[in-house]
């Protein structure tokens, strides 16, 4: 179906939008497909979601059922299996905007497309925090760590103190890098797993560590250090920055329609229903453990409710 | 580690024990596995659960990453993959009783174990309800479709309104087995799919009917009906009855120790725990959508709960 908007623009009327192509959005999209939603899933990349950017060589611990998978693999075996069943999405279309009240307008930079509802699975690694210091431009400074092989031999520090620090910091030590991990704390917010494949690697623990500047000439060449506790200062000479100290969320899309948010997160009820009716989220967006099983129950949750908005069955 | 209790039994000591070796203990028992706690997986029967149990030959819709498999086949896949992990699972020890505020003392009817804390992921498919009407007990009525197959040629009454309902009836037509299906209501609680697949099919739909008798010598050979709308009564010739009305969760290993239960669920809070501290529970007993995905996600949930409550890491 489609109608043509004011403008005389020809826009694809859905019951359905699902942003976002993570396992949050896959799920959402799968479950759609067994109720019989019209439905389509746009995503700013490509269907997988962080799964596949952010920890394309990390080994996926507990999906169960996927046993000795890297991140990019899944990603691509529950990508495949949605576009299998005949689910309609487009890569590389992000939103920008939605309007309305129900039905609602999904704008793109290519197109606009009408739906009575709405799930936002958009993730929470919209854009990565920064450090807020002199230096972070430099070439050699970067968010994640796409390939460690690329990393063998060089000097590297990752600054950060959770899970995705220590995974970028190991994969690194791994892959023949030599590596030091700053932390403003003194303990890190890492699983015992991580904790103790730290302590058994030669990685330079740096507690109560701040980074002050990062010095170079158009690249990285060294770090200025301070502990927070003693105010002791430090330099540490160094090939490459790993930033991995949290993201904030790309929410421009529904912030002019006024979903209400927390934090990096969306709020939503028990059904995964935002403060506006018919506006649903789901996944690393609304999860309080930002894990696979979450985002796809979360996932399945939105669109059971968005059913439920759309059909209105006697059995609700 | 170990203890002896009063009566100098041996009794093993673990971090965790999960109750129900279905999608939402197995995964429980993944991330338990993951987050380092010595954990003791029990089940009544076999690993796999309700999946492999009830619908063997039907295929499992929305598990993302698991296309056009029965499931039988995901519930050996997910068995298989928790298997390897190393995990403790003992097969046929169905649990009888839960003593002690923390520690917890976990009995079956073949040892007893201790634990810091329980994951209770029992599911809802203890008892299957029953009708309450003479001739229940005749040979060729039963709760389940084991092998459709088997049903070849021969004249089935199903009794219900909800999807297993409409699963084993449909299941049982495409066998080649003449299907009625019996509702007390004039709609089905089904999926669309599941409507269009009736429709399609040469099944008798039967609506405002309910079942008065059973009629048979030692086997069923028929069924007397009464329109509830219009007192009308009528029999139906029959070779067997499969009675799809849901079902009563066996909590009895839970009834002594207080947990708090509500219709045929335990109530839990966000974060998966009981009213008993230390005592979390998961799966189809908790989740009001009763998919596997909700089943994954709250085992996990549920896993992570236990291990704050146990380990009490700084960043809870």
């Amino acid at each position: 179906m489609y109608r043509y908007n004011k403008n005389t623009v020809l826009i694809m009327i859905y019951d359905l939008i699902i942003i976002g192509a993570g396992p949050a959005g896959l799920a959402a999209a799968l479950d759609a497909k067994y109720l019989k939603l019209k439905t389509l899933v746009l995503d700013a990349g490509v269907a997988g979601g962080a799964l596949s950017q952010s920890y394309p060589w990390k080994g996926v611990d507990s999906y169960l059922g996927f046993n000795n998978m890297t991140g990019k693999e899944v990603a691509e075996k529950i990508a495949d299996h949605v576009k299998s069943s005949g689910a309609d999405i487009h890569e590389m279309e992000e939103v920008t905007d939605i309007e309305g009240t129900g039905p609602f307008i999904v704008k793109t930079e290519k197109a606009e497309y009408q739906a009575n509802a709405v799930i936002v699975a958009t993730g929470i690694r919209g854009v990565p925090r920064k450090l807020s210091v002199p230096g972070e431009q430099l070439e050699g400074v970067d968010n994640q760590v796409q390939d460690p092989d690329k990393y063998r031999g060089m000097r590297v520090l990752v600054v950060g103190g959770g899970d995705s620090a220590a995974d970028s910091a190991i994969g690194l030590y791994e892959a023949g890098a030599s590596v030091w991990l700053a932390h403003r704390r003194d303990e890190l917010r890492a699983t015992d797993e991580n904790r103790e494949k730290l302590e058994e690697s030669k990685i330079t623990l740096l507690w109560n560590t701040e980074i002050s500047s990062i010095n170079g000439d158009g690249k990285v060449e060294s770090v200025s250090l301070v502990n927070n506790q003693t105010g002791e200062k430090s330099r540490l000479q160094i090939d490459s920055v790993i930033l991995c100290i949290g993201s904030a969320p790309a929410n421009n899309c529904i912030q002019s329609i006024g979903v209400k948010t927390e934090n990096v997160c969306i709020k939503v009820d028990e059904n995964g229903m935002t403060n506006i009716p018919g506006i649903f989220a789901a996944g690393d967006i609304v999860s309080k453990i930002k894990r696979i099983l979450q985002a796809l129950a979360t996932g399945e949750k939105a669109t059971y409710s968005a059913y439920k908005y759309i059909k209105n069955p006697y059995w609700k």
